[in-house]
């Protein structure tokens, strides 16, 4: 390392954030300190990962050595980290969502872009390398024209109403299931694609109007146990999104955190007039061609892509897509050619409009025509 | 075979209408006599199946011998040949659609009702013994509350414009893509979850406004060659269907006859609040079981169950299906227990009020609520 | 049917004989009428299938309308019946094995030849039109130089020691697990890579020295209940073979009737120097084809091969095999082209060298070198 | 980290040197510095790790604030590294093979045992948390009791005669497709089920007798390009092993480096007398299990196994399993109790001798007992 390598601090150490820790690190990429929830934690987490705690964003973002940070702290202090670190004069990579409103959003994407910072917003499925494959399938033609789309992002994580997370109980326009997992399938259908949502027809569906808030903190992916006390559930459980991309390409989107059996279930089937290819992120190395033939194609992992790293047979998961996008962002950073775009603030605009649109069409039954306050293609840097 | 061993004519010999013979024939059922296009066509397949050619509906219907009607005609004659066909006495096995509206085919509940004969429409899905292994157990509980629908249709054989098939121009009302093969989706749903469709939210998109059609007569799944002229397109090749159940299940279905690799890929997944429930047609053998454990259970073919024939690990497919509805049928003409409940007329009704909601959706683009003219429960005789 | 068209009597009734009736009554070949393992039974089985019952086999070879005998009684009897049937100058149709010996199956090849009839022996698997599209594939030089062929046939129905099967208590030398279920595999190598074995080195294991035989008869596939005494079994419930076949392609090959979980899985992968493809005959209809590429190819059912009769997607199954097979012995008869090769006589003789040498082997712990009393080639007629 | 942290060095560069590298990192344990194969190669990737050079053993080895040696340098420099890292005093965690001879591994073992040094062997295919669920559950005897194994591990990237790789022409009782993968199978059953081999039965065969070196180095997983010269192949590429183990549970293996469309097919198949077990690398989080019932039951990862660090659905990979055995390693040298048993040298022994064996059973066309000059018994720490 040298003085112009980056150094990293790391806000929030949940799961994720732990996550982006042993990325850092496993790049080779110095992590400086973390901030966490409070200090006791932020002291504990901070002496078992043998990384400097900070005890304030204040202490945090004047350190001078801290060039990047990397924001990983609950949804609604998002907005705020990001600003105070972009005037700070750190580049940010972020968590998504963005922000909470649309508004929100833009205003941290003008901030970026007139501090001149790099920043990152965490759509991790880009960082597999077939789903880098899969957009260069899709863009060379191999498929004929797109015309289709067939999506769906599943999960369980919240089937029992003993299940409980802060989300559940956020504001209805924020919106649950869209905002955390609709939003990834929308980012890997426009950077597959290249394809802008225009209009929408949603449907929110709410399986437990009352769930079960334990008395405590709980982690995602966590059960309530012991004392609980119940709380009207605000966001939906459930969504259908029929939308109709530019160009004409209509698409079906089926989202849902209570579906029995799907775990991590985040499909993505494009259909042109040529062929189809479909990705499957619990199978993450492998596409799914089909076309008229009597025959059905596997493409395997890419080993020589560069988010590729290791041979054919040797398989490489989440973890490893996590490092690929933080990669990509500090080879930006460093003013190397990136290895694959990297979803940027931008991005996040643009997952914060889709949340929006659903939220409108679901409350309003009624198709809605995305707005665009500001050009939101596919950042490619 | 004795006096009153039911014998059977079928009417049409294309792909279906011969696999009807075939499978009469497996089960042991005399049949008597074949009605084809036209006197040529009639004598030659009559010929090669070693079976007495009928010249005429009439000549058909006045063999005193021929108890059974199996109606395997093109779907514009249904409703008449069935109506002089219970008109005559004769108890009717007829391919779906039962008509190409609504009202043909109350029309001709109501007049086998009337008759007193027995009837049934080939919803073939219900023919393997793994249907009726998911509607037990949907049933029995075992998935707790039934909430959602996931499902869909898609074939691939009329993806290039320059395939064909009648059904492209029938009118718009009549649908094509929802009346095909929605229809089996919309049956099966029904068949396994007992629920009854509710309102609808419907969305139709043509690939191609205008196709090519060949200068002579075409069979389904076949391709065009030789001389073509253009033919406007008045039917949907796509459809995406949100539908409300009985109870307030919704649904989410998608159906195509344009997406390239999917050959005959009908999935229906069944979720509920303690576990989910998928069947796909071309692994028709097997259940797959999702819960919030940590696995997956794949149910294999009850071989005990009387539409399971051979031990398991002996794959059973789409003839025997089919054979397995035309057995429980013939069941119940000579008063033996049916193995299992098998489509009849009512159920005929039910596709075509589905059918009717979503073109009315799709062409208004609003939702609709279904109209019932009569009780359409699934039929369990 | 005119004069000329073959009528067929079946010798035996139980899982396989009755599939055979069904088989020959999809294909509109007549079944003149049945012989089962004793009067009462015969009787019964009769009425219930509307078939003439015959009491004995003279009464049966009388029958000048019977022109094809179809064997499925109990092993012990195929070559006593199958000599009367040759020299009653009826074509014979036997269920495999041919006999209990190799001296046994070359007289009935002899037999068969001098009498010139049509002789089958039913290894049902080369009915599948992807097991003729294999074989295709691999003679058309698609794989480069076949090279290994790996290959197991694994079942679970005689897991436990109450599980019984007449087989169980058979003669060493007549092996069970092999000629139960190894030859099947054997005639599927054979046959799709026209390689001939040559040298073999087998080890047997018996998972119960002693099972429980119930007081009773019991049919295949079924569990003792009630009374049972013990036995001794002399018989192999797993095998394992190293093959050397012609041109010094090597095989390794596991079999098993006590592989817990593996229904009727028989799976063949043949290696060459360019691809490799690998079929499995639980998923009937599916080639997978493996290379060097980063890839993995899926051919599926070749809808157009006379062995298919439904369109891609529609699966046909183990009753369509059959019907396969039985469909190109009578093409044969008739003088008409069969539709593919079937296994003959000749084919029996190979299993009983196949399954001598594997017996040799496996008690004399040593490598066998295939005795070859005359021409054993696939028959391709 | 504190005075007590270990600290690594890592010898070799290669594939897995580099992988060393990341898994360390990641696990937050300091990285001092790497020696690769000469100055020039060790100075450059030394700089693009962003660690320390050492150019030689004797330096590496005297740092004395390395305190584990990881060693991922070419086979047959492992023996006298491992012995001079040990008379350093270091903590040794050596690449496979231990040594090329069964003397070479024995001494080894003495050495560390002698030392009182932590040692440690890479069978990486431990460290998926799925392998020790399925330990777990073989070892709690649902299963029954285990009777056979069967498994395989079949590669292609020495397929074509102009792959090359330097082990392709080791001395033949070395051996190659036993020694590289081989090992990891044998490994593999024996810490799954706690057996260990007796009796071997072994075949070679290869199937390129010359194959075209390049003139230069070449890589692992790399295809020659360029000039070449013959070599002729001393080693097998192929090899087909029937084992006894102790308490006459038998089992039959296939290896191969030549099998086309096969990328690092590892798989074990577990037999008991109740149910089955099976383990694919490909699919590392599944186990399937098989029983006599009608269903199979696909066992998903273990979220709460400490080998697992991210929820079900989240795709962990042969990365994470490298990274697992380290941390087990590094637990045990920090007196922390390890997350699960980790490879010893003892395994390493075992693996030679396994190896041996097959070499004197293929040469000698024969029965092989395995000799036991020591308890090999599977390391349990």
């Amino acid at each position: 390392m040298n003085d112009r390598t980056p150094q990293a601090a790391v806000i929030g150490l949940g799961f994720i954030g732990r996550a982006h820790v042993e990325a850092l690190r496993r790049l080779g990429i110095p992590v400086r300190g973390v901030l966490g929830r409070d200090p006791v934690s932020t002291q504990r987490e901070a002496a078992a990962l043998g990384l400097r705690p900070y005890f304030s964003l204040e202490e945090l973002l004047a350190d001078p050595a801290v060039t990047v940070v990397h924001q990983c702290g609950p949804n609604d202090v998002h907005a705020r980290h990001n600003h105070e670190s972009i005037a700070a004069g750190k580049h940010v990579f972020s968590e998504k969502p963005l922000g909470v409103s649309v508004d929100e959003c833009a205003a941290q994407l003008d901030a970026a872009n007139h501090a001149g910072i790099h920043h990152a917003v965490n759509f991790t499925y880009r960082g597999y390398a077939a789903v880098q494959s899969l957009r260069d399938l899709v863009q060379s033609g191999e498929l004929g024209d797109v015309k289709y789309l067939r999506g769906h992002y599943l999960q369980d994580w919240l089937l029992l109403d003993t299940d409980f997370n802060w989300r559940v109980g956020a504001a209805p326009q924020e919106t649950r299931t869209v905002a955390d997992i609709g939003s990834h399938l929308a980012d890997l259908a426009r950077y597959v694609t290249g394809l802008e949502p225009e209009r929408m027809l949603a449907r929110f569906t709410t399986l437990h109007p009352e769930r079960h808030r334990p008395l405590g903190t709980v982690q995602t992916f966590a059960t309530a146990q012991g004392l609980t006390e119940p709380i009207a559930v605000t966001t939906e459980d459930q969504a259908s999104l029929l939308v109709t991309y530019s160009g004409g390409v209509q698409a079906n989107f089926e989202l849902s955190q209570v579906a029995a059996g799907h775990k991590n279930d985040l499909e993505l089937d494009i259909l042109g007039t040529r062929g189809s290819a479909r990705w499957r992120q619990e199978q993450p190395e492998e596409i799914e061609l089909g076309s008229r033939d009597a025959q059905r194609v596997i493409r395997l992992k890419d080993a020589s892509h560069p988010f590729s790293h290791y041979p054919g047979g040797h398989p490489e998961g989440y973890p490893d897509a996590i490092a690929n996008v933080i990669r990509a962002f500090y080879a930006a950073i460093q003013g190397r050619p990136a290895s694959a775009p990297y979803p940027t603030f931008q991005d996040g605009l643009a997952a914060a409009l889709f949340t929006r649109a659903a939220y409108q069409s679901a409350s309003q039954e009624r198709w809605i025509t995305l707005e665009r306050g500001r050009d939101v293609r596919v950042s490619v840097l």
